[in-house]
């Protein structure tokens, strides 16, 4: 389908009433309003207003339409996508609701399956339909917004009307808005690779609360990416819940960490509500790449300056210190009064001229500057704002500013606006907004491949749970180095097992009934002897009694290595994913786990090690050897990859991965596979 | 000094060039035209502007002047003093910059000297000035902002400024202004007194950079708080900077962590940024106080309320289900449409009437209540904030509004504002506010009594940095339990301290020169016999060897211990400081660690255990038992009093501490006195 279509359609149908009042009727004001002269109008009196004439259906429209906006009771949507069909309409808005947002799937299939057969594509239902300024058609509620370059994908409708009604004073312009509602037919993904080669959208936001494809949309949003800024609001943050699992991984990997992960690696700068996300579009827009964190702070005025610098600093930017020749350039040109230290205090005295000659210096040795201009009521700011904007067209750098604050500043804001110098309404808001764009740039440059999984190889050793000796023999099968060790079904072979293994030896039941083994003493460590052996064994029997007890697994005693979890779990929305933390506390009390979309190759694999705040231990601290950090990305690369080797992979613990000075061996495994899959194999 | 007559003076004299473009002038035009009368110019030429009489000298005005406004070239303030002196006048504000803040020390010094010995009191210099709405007037150079119930103490003079004129667009009153400037003789702490007991002042807020006397300022902040909220951006988180210090605590602990904990203990909030700051006050000043954490969201649309969720989340707020019974309540109002979950989402025909409704029912279960409206530009949102103004006429617990957004709400902003309800250009800054009102009612109910410090009794064990065995002497002495320990200066009578203690052991070295034992080899662990005995002393004595080598210390080794660090730094504002953290990594690479400015009480001492992000470790995971936090506790508190008993005591580290199931012992100890402090103690 031809999406552009909904954005140059020859002519637009409005189906619905157009009794003053109803949606219909301030749909066909507003495509007037706007500037858009195809207006038709579909109800069963073929009742016109204005200059739309009226027609009693979409097919007896004797001129081209190319998109209808259904504004009927949800019931009656099916019949009109028929007419639409008829007039062999290629595109519809639905805004009608009462779908699948209430619980009528049937109804949202039905509409669906009628489109298709028609081959209509449409966006909604449950819609606040669309809008390009850039050729005049507005077929939504909302106000219409000033022309520009940033592009605004919305799930929520209201909150689409929010940005649009915001657009014009936060001084950011659109280019297209599409509320997309229930997404049931054309979604995000789809319009991500429309605008992708728009040329009128320079940046694109989306607003979301779900993502209907996870794959699909990494793949999208990757996409965009190489060629544009994505801005993102994901909402649900505390709606993740608690998603019943029965692996550690699995309920230690939220959603929304998952998310995180997924818009970082795709390139995308996730922003955590809408006034950020105009300031960081604001910045893409007016702004060239930041290319680098080194940021110098111009003021005329010590306290803004040194809250921007708490926050640049805290975004991820740096503030170093001139170096001595660009110091003493500096000096050449200002008075002495002057701070020539960053941030740069050009005291309440500056002129324009002095603005113009420090933005440029510093240009030279810093990778973009933030100008903080506080005026007292008596100062005039309009020189200053024409200083930077001097500055600005010198330099290819970014430059932005804060004019704080009030009635005083307001004369000059044309002015920066004008030149190209975005004016944030404080010096954090900028700071942030920078800290962004560096790492859009850094983002791109370090985007990931998106990988392709690898096809299916064959089945789990057992189904649902399989028993660990099982998983460890299926690691090994799956070149995954996993511990020597030894099953045993009686006393006699336990104690052979252990002499095999050499003492020290750990034993730990192997029961079916048990999820929790050290939870119940089912883990006994540094047995020294074939006395403890059999002590050992009569204890764990005890421990597995009532629990289908299988026998004992022995383990040599692993010493002085670090220990890990990594692990395997199902996010709803991106399908398989794969964790990482150190053992222990690490994971279950600090949390401190890093996460990725499986499959991933060694770069993103090195990427997850380097991730996790407790990183410096596997760099070796007071005195420890350095962790095999080659042989830990091998794993995640391999465990990455098991739940496409084998579909009916659920989840998985690799918990403890004994992490060595060379090389790693794991040292436990559970394994849930889909209900009902797997071969059973004998143990 | 009587503040108060700063605030309401009888005359104001302002001493400073007249010309136009001149600080004096536009000082005088400001009192003018704010409404004050008794201004009187002060110059050599006796030349009056305006209603404002000239004379030649502050003595000379014939009428009463309480207030004299500085704005001569700095060398002259000296003299200017002088003059308010002979004319008696109390009180001065020293506008003039060109003091301490450029390094001129002196010249401060001779302005606070001239200024006592005529008993007169005053703020700067190098200040903005001061402003009453209450009394018309305006000694300063900034915009006069509409009166109100905040008061606002900034360090900074622009800041200030800023804030001034954002206050009317922002809908915050102000009720007094205090630039204090250098603070070289009055400063924050001499106007939270002040503030505490104005009747005109409902909220303080404070902006700073420096704390003038940390103490006293925990004095003065809380009692502050315990009247009436106090709001804080301390800037220059980035500036801590690195201390040099030779203790692990002290490098640990930097000043921002400090000053987060000091404000948290007075029961003050510390926002980030001047945004947040107006968005706090208006919520104290229009709100009833916010007495628990259960929110309700009442919407007119889906995705807004979604942000405000996620955000109430992350502010520390509840978001519970209604009760059956609220449910059936709400369900009887409201049109079967509506979704009665958390979130409530009224939908966009909500009417103001189902506003009122909805707004009163959930706040008879919870908290607070935030609604948000999102306006479609063919609705009237008036209806809306009527319903709003109404239900908040009802209730007794706080409801914030988000109208959103632009021009279609605008009509209805008044409505609000006049009704008491306090409106956010968004759901997730109201529910932000409501999170940190929340606190503030918290910390006030938990807030500290500052604790007398105990009087000093004796002096450190030896200058300097003394030996390890000293200093667990020293420790044993003051109650505090250390490991039983030995000093052998010879391999004989290592052997027979091993023995004493009993076998396995630990032995370290002794030696002046060896600051990081573990990092050279100076500690060896798990010494099982006479023959391993011999053989580590002979290591430990290599090791110290030209590092003035005294002997080796023994242990018994400690098995199934928990780790803590506990430890005493300097804190350049507040002094003494206690920090708490579990041992290795936990402080040294994930830097979980907490502070309180010493000495603290043990409801403190509780409060740094609970709060580190590792404390489940203390409460027992899988199957460890719990350790001793009261013990723990005491230890925080005896060693929070040594700085106090000891004051040569620089800082300290007990690490490790080794924590049990049943009380504690400490397993190390280091030492720093002031240089050249204590008495040397024989071994």
């Amino acid at each position: 389908m031809n999406i552009d279509m909904m954005f140059h359609p020859r002519g637009v149908a409005v189906v619905g009433s157009v009794t003053q009042g109803k949606i219909g009727y301030h749909v066909i004001v507003q495509l007037l309003e706007g500037g858009f002269r195809q207006v038709y109008a579909v109800n069963p009196k073929a009742k016109g207003i204005l200059s739309a004439r009226g027609f009693s259906a979409v097919a007896h429209i004797d001129q081209p339409v190319d998109l209808v906006v259904i504004a009927t009771p949800a019931p009656t949507v099916r019949e009109v996508l028929e007419d639409c069909g008829q007039a062999r309409v290629p595109a519809a808005i639905i805004l009608t609701a009462g779908f699948s947002e209430v619980g009528n799937l049937e109804g949202e299939e039905e509409i669906v399956r009628t489109a298709r057969r028609y081959g209509i594509h449409f966006i909604g239902p449950n819609c606040a339909g669309l809008i390009d300024t850039h050729f005049d058609l507005f077929p939504t509620l909302e106000v219409r917004p000033p022309k520009g370059e940033v592009s605004f994908l919305s799930q929520s409708g209201a909150l689409g009307g929010v940005v649009l009604s915001w657009a014009e004073e936060q001084g950011v312009g659109i280019s297209k808005f599409i509320s997309y509602g229930n997404g049931a037919d054309l979604n995000e993904i789809h319009f991500l690779e429309y605008l992708r080669e728009d040329p009128e959208t320079k940046v694109a936001a989306l607003y979301c609360e779900t993502i209907s494809d996870g794959r699909a949309f990494l793949q999208a949003a990757r996409d965009f990416t190489a060629r544009k800024p994505l801005v993102v609001i994901k909402s649900g943050r505390s709606q993740a819940g608690q998603r019943a699992t029965l692996s550690h991984t699995g309920s230690m990997a939220g959603q929304d960490i998952v998310h995180d992960a997924v818009l970082r690696e795709c390139g995308a700068i996730r922003v955590p509500d809408v006034e950020a996300m105009f300031d960081l579009c604001k910045g893409f827009v007016y702004l060239p790449p930041v290319k680098g964190r080194r940021l110098a702070i111009v003021t005329n005025s010590g306290g803004p300056g040194v809250l921007a610098a708490d926050r640049a600093e805290q975004s991820g930017l740096l503030l170093p210190e001139p170096t001595p020749s660009l110091r003493d350039e500096l000096a050449a040109g200002l008075p002495a009064t002057c701070s020539l230290k960053n941030p740069f205090d050009l005291t309440v005295e500056a002129t324009g001229e002095q603005c113009r000659k420090a933005l440029t210096a510093v240009l030279r040795e810093y990778d973009a500057a933030l100008m903080i201009n506080v005026s007292p009521a008596y100062l005039d700011p309009i020189p200053l704002a024409e200083g930077i904007c001097a500055a600005r067209q010198e330099a290819d750098r970014p430059i932005v500013a804060s004019f704080m604050a009030g009635k005083p500043v307001k004369p000059s804001l044309p002015y920066l606006r004008a030149g190209g110098v975005p004016n944030y309404a404080t010096g954090e808001r900028a700071a942030t907004v920078l800290g962004w764009m560096a790492d859009f740039e850094e983002r791109k440059a370090s985007r990931f491949a998106v990988q392709a999984p690898p096809a299916p190889v064959g089945c789990l050793p057992g189904r649902g749970r399989p028993l660990e000796p099982q998983v460890m023999e299926w690691l090994r099968e799956n070149h995954i180095p996993v511990l020597d060790f030894r099953f045993a079904s009686s006393q006699q072979d336990a104690v052979r097992d252990a002499q095999a293994l050499g003492y020290p030896v750990v034993m730990k039941v192997v029961s079916r009934g048990i999820l929790h083994k050290s939870d119940v003493g089912g883990v006994i460590l540094g047995i020294q002897n074939e006395q403890d052996v059999l002590y050992a064994y009569r204890s764990l029997q005890g421990v597995g009694s009532g629990e289908d007890f299988q026998g004992v697994i022995l383990y040599p005693l692993v010493r002085g290595a670090v220990e890990a979890l990594v692990g395997l779990t199902q996010d709803p929305q991106f399908g398989p994913v794969v964790v990482f933390g150190l053992g222990g506390i690490h994971t279950e009390v600090l949390h401190d786990i890093s996460v990725r979309v499986a499959p991933v190759d060694g770069t993103q694999a090195r990427a997850m090690i380097a991730e996790i705040r407790a990183f410096p231990i596997l760099k070796g601290i007071r005195g420890e050897r350095p962790r095999d950090v080659d042989a830990l990305a091998d794993l995640l690369v391999a465990v990455s990859r098991l739940p496409f080797l084998y579909p009916d992979l659920r989840e998985l613990d690799l918990n403890p991965v004994f992490l060595l000075p060379e090389g790693l061996v794991v040292g436990d495994a559970r394994l849930i596979g889909q209900e009902g899959s797997g071969v059973e194999k004998s143990l």
